[in-house]
């Protein structure tokens, strides 16, 4: 990694814990700054704006989940899928953090209507997201492990669900019905839906 | 009606084109009162705050919904459910003030975890909206029109679905795949997951 590289990836982290302490709303770049060991001026230097910043942390962010999903995962389609929803829905780790992150996330989401190049990112983001997993469907069916659905409209369904329950997590606190809804999403719309029937109604 | 319940009623339709028009971030009760044909201080007679009116708005607008799912709408099990997803994800008439009314939608409920009032009453409407999943899907089962999936778990994964599809249509603006995942609701979380297959696998 150059130097710059790690640079840009230390800034990513000072983002995401800044997010994660402050929200979306709040958040600044010397909020940013504050969770960085270095100097703000190169803040600065690699990105010029909030939106410039955030932007790239979305593009990161992306990366990062489909590296967890496509290489660090397992090979299995089904267990594609299922960690996947696992990433959107539970979160990796600490959960206190993970909904505190989540929470910024859905603040961010709900401003992209006005802000154009959040929105450009995130458009990008989904586009990306559903190709994934219109991809995994599309090598479960090939395999016959999964039915023959049509991967695309699959993909639009997965994606809205996942972070749909993702959401009311946020939203609803600790009311929220994020088990079950992870229930359902594993039992159902993996694999009564996808998974191959032996024999089932 | 009294007069009581047609002024509340009134301050209702004021409130819905107040937050379509301001957003949820800048509504304020001056906002609502410009929409609103009669005076300000009747809003303030009515509701201590804007919280008190958010509140409010909340619990009108469940009612309004489930009424429009359970009394006006059709009586077949499947097609209150898709009913009730049309609403959710498509949205009735206009479909600029549709996308302008769910985006302030979406800015409140980001506002929810810090706002224990309106949390407890979005807590409130997603117990009920999913009793009302859930005994739609009971009615189908007992009618043997439905396989018999957990109507609890069921709920939980359709409320996921089709908020996340509307706030997706939200966040994502005109590249949002909102048609392809209100086909997949239809076509995979309806009919292939819950109506009785006559012969499929």
């Amino acid at each position: 990694m150059s130097g710059d590289d790690s640079t840009r990836a230390a800034i990513m982290d000072a983002t995401f814990r800044a997010l994660a302490n402050h929200g979306y709303a709040d958040l600044t770049v010397q909020a940013i700054a504050d969770e960085f060991e270095k100097s703000k001026s190169l803040i600065h230097y690699h990105y010029d704006s909030k939106a410039d910043l955030m932007v790239a942390f979305l593009s990161n962010l992306l990366d990062e989940f489909i590296d967890e999903v496509e290489d660090g995962g397992p090979d299995d389609p089904r267990e594609r899928l299922l960690r996947m929803a696992e990433i959107v829905v539970v979160g990796l780790g600490d959960d206190a953090a993970t909904r505190d992150f989540h929470t910024a996330l859905l603040g961010m989401r709900a401003q992209a209507p006005f802000e154009p190049a959040l929105q450009e990112q995130l458009v990008e983001n989904d586009r990306l997201i559903r190709g994934v997993v219109a991809d995994i469907v599309r090598e479960g069916i090939d395999e016959g492990e999964f039915r023959d659905v049509d991967p695309e409209r699959y993909a639009a369904l997965f994606r809205s669900t996942i972070e749909g329950a993702q959401s009311h997590d946020v939203i609803l606190g600790d009311a929220a019905p994020t088990d079950e809804a992870f229930a359902g999403i594993e039992e159902y719309l993996i694999d009564d839906l996808l998974v191959a029937g032996d024999g089932e109604a």
